[in-house]
């Protein structure tokens, strides 16, 4: 017998572009099919366009749609892929995906793409992918899919199996049936384990869980990803607002929701756009940093006018120049400690209205806390480097001032910015250090400036 | 007919509370086990001593260990818990939890109570626990569970469904079964979907998929995770080096895994622990912030130090100390961007042995622009401003020079750790913010310095 090992899984790629090459439409796709579309999807994206083209040429749309599935190519690639295809190709392609994910595509694509994929795509798929096409984006709505398997209340088990056999090949999951009233209504939710290890006879309705749990199709997404993860559901009905049953989102849907959430966060942590990823070049990469860094460079010009205001003082004593960048450097960082956890805390629903002040208290607290410590330990470090201690208590004193302000505005501007509809994300890095540097070098010149006459 | 809605699901905790404080046994319980487990931990979370302890009266160790693989509290609040139960309870408790859950909570707890427990458990879960407990921690087998079904692959779809009907109410999932040789080594895996397609007396060897994709037991939980979100999978087999099937990992856990290392990523960036969330006391959330605030305050007095050595420099042009925050904070953000995109492209697996020359060259090309773009906008403000030009080039030169060595710093750093085999994301915040005030400082204040006579 074969030894199982885990190379054997793993794609041939220089054998299957041989077989391409030859022309040898049997043996490519006897090995090609045998794989997982993940890594049917992996050849793909690294095939140059001759190899594409030979690709769509032995395999079905329906094959082609597989590999769509499970592709991870970048927002503005779609477009070019979809134009080097046969339109009528495209469209079969489009019709044999998930609607979700064909949505998905289509959103992608130009308008004119769009309106001939969907003229000639075959009518009950087009009505469908156009029902998905007007929820807005983020939505439950926009994520779900109409792949599901429903049955009426009043049906056996031996029945519901039936149902299910039927839709097996064409159903996004058939390990939850969604149970319906005469009015389309979810009433209840049967899962496959229920049904297996229950009689043939058996009404639908008796072993049903009527507390389902269900989302609004105008749910934010993240809030489904929330409502999966703690639920470890693998799947969740969407309803109206009459509880009409209109799709599902699935766990693995709801993985990449999660996964875009988490780089989105950290990414505007760092201000830096999510979409440079490390495969683009330079150009591409510097394209999306500079808008950030230009932005960042005006804000720095009005930190230093406002120190401008203060260049007598310096000019007096040099020494205090000395500890700019660490009072700044403070309030940074104890301003962007209270900002992820109210970033957080508020992605992860953990922060609700009413324990907002709460959370503010508890800052104020907490500032107060790490100010007199730090500005203590300060104290103490230019006394014994510098022998100043006039000096150590301003420095110290900023410090102080610095870390208790900074720490507030860094859990009180995310919770603003929230309450304004926006994600609290957008309010960090620059914004939260800009501010941060204002409010130190206000504080620390400001000490000086007032006590000058003692230095 | 009822109407169903939204709230119909939700639990009315103070009606539950009334019926365990009536002690009304079968009220409380009729009412209380029609929710969801989720629901049910809430409900326990938030419920006091006394409370906690009439609900270890009227529920089984079952039902409260169905609440116990829903709950989400700290990790130090387990012991507490466990220790105000009777023993045996929670003992029977544990071993009616899902292996990998009963594990990740005796990690927990202190060596004496998990001796007890597993001394009273019944053998069999005993023996379970213990294979999973000597795992490491963050690898496949440390979040793997023992409960899956696994059949020999000469058996009919008929017997298939037989032994899965017996396994039902204890696998933790029955939407997968793995195929096993006769020395237990992992030789498919057959869904329950291709099961209940099939004809009954069909034989599993020839519709189980043998091109399986399994994890070792020793793969870290990340790339465990990346796998599953890349193959869209239910639960992932676990095996040892000669491919013997030793449990599975489902994508509930996944999901968990994901959310933990997102969230860990985003606090190392921000120099905030992950246990600081937002229900704790301003003390706890100060003591977890002081450690990185307190090595800050010495970071930046090393800043202070070297920016003394200058303080002649200052002395002499009190205009320079104006432009400082502006140099360095340019150089912090724009070695945060670099860093971000190494951390986040590490921990993806998007950056691999063979990249990570080409990301630095990359890198290199983009400070340079940016550097280019950033400093040319830096003279024309401070010309425009203080009709400095001769000020103005010394702090564009500042900010190109800064911003490009804090660029290649900031991938340099996370990819040299990484090969260290420690975790880039400790890297993040204070460390890299502290070395580019060094670098930018230098910079600055060493051209200001050389070029002094001109000023």
């Amino acid at each position: 017998m074969e030894e199982m090992n885990q190379n054997d899984r793993e794609m041939d790629h220089e054998m299957i572009l041989g077989l391409l090459n030859r022309g040898d439409v049997e043996g490519f796709r006897e090995e090609f099919l045998t794989h997982h579309p993940y890594d049917q999807a992996t050849f793909y994206e690294k095939a140059d366009q001759d190899i594409r083209h030979l690709m769509y040429q032995y395999l079905s749309p329906k094959e082609m749609a597989d590999i769509f599935e499970a592709i991870e190519i970048d927002d503005d690639e779609y477009e070019d892929l979809f134009k080097e295809m046969n339109a009528n190709y495209a469209s079969d392609l489009l019709s044999h995906m998930y609607t979700d994910d064909a949505v998905d595509i289509l959103n992608l694509l130009n308008k004119e793409q769009v309106a001939t994929y969907l003229t000639i795509m075959e009518k009950e798929s087009a009505r469908q992918i156009k029902d998905l096409l007007h929820y807005e984006e983020y939505t439950a709505g926009s994520i779900m899919t109409t792949e599901f398997v429903s049955i009426p209340k009043n049906s056996t088990v031996r029945s519901a199996m039936n149902i299910l056999r039927n839709a097996a090949p064409n159903a996004e999951t058939i390990y939850y049936v969604f149970v319906v009233d005469e009015d389309k209504r979810l009433s209840g939710i049967v899962t496959l384990r229920d049904l297996i290890v229950s009689d043939e006879d058996t009404l639908i309705g008796s072993i049903m869980n009527e507390r389902v749990v269900s989302v609004s199709v105008s749910e934010d997404q993240e809030e489904v990803a929330r409502m999966i993860k703690d639920y470890d559901f693998l799947a969740m009905p969407v309803v109206d607002f009459q509880q009409h049953l209109l799709g599902i989102i699935t766990v693995d849907d709801i993985i990449d929701v999660l996964d875009e959430e988490a780089s989105d966060d950290y990414s505007k942590l760092a201000a830096v756009s999510d979409m440079d990823t490390f495969d683009k070049g330079p150009f591409t990469a510097a394209k999306k940093r500079l808008p950030w860094l230009i932005l960042l460079t005006f804000l720095g010009m009005l930190t230093a006018n406002l120190m401008g205001m203060f260049e007598a003082t310096l000019d007096k004593v040099a020494l205090l120049a000395v500890f700019i960048p660490l009072i700044a450097g403070m309030a940074g960082n104890s301003g962007t400690q209270a900002l992820a956890v109210a970033v957080r805390g508020i992605a992860t629903g953990d922060i609700e209205e009413e324990s907002k002040m709460r959370l503010l208290f508890r800052e104020a607290g907490t500032g107060l806390i790490t100010g007199i410590v730090c500005g203590a330990v300060v104290v103490g470090l230019v006394y014994f480097w510098k022998g100043e201690l006039l000096i150590g208590a301003l420095v110290g004193a900023a410090v102080f001032g610095s870390i208790f302000v900074a720490t507030l505005a860094g859990s009180f501007i995310p919770l603003l910015i929230h309450r304004l509809k926006i994600d609290p994300a957008v309010a960090s890095g620059p914004f939260i250090t800009t501010l941060n540097d204002i409010i130190s070098i206000l504080i620390y010149l400001g000490l000086a400036t007032t006590f000058l006459g003692q230095l």
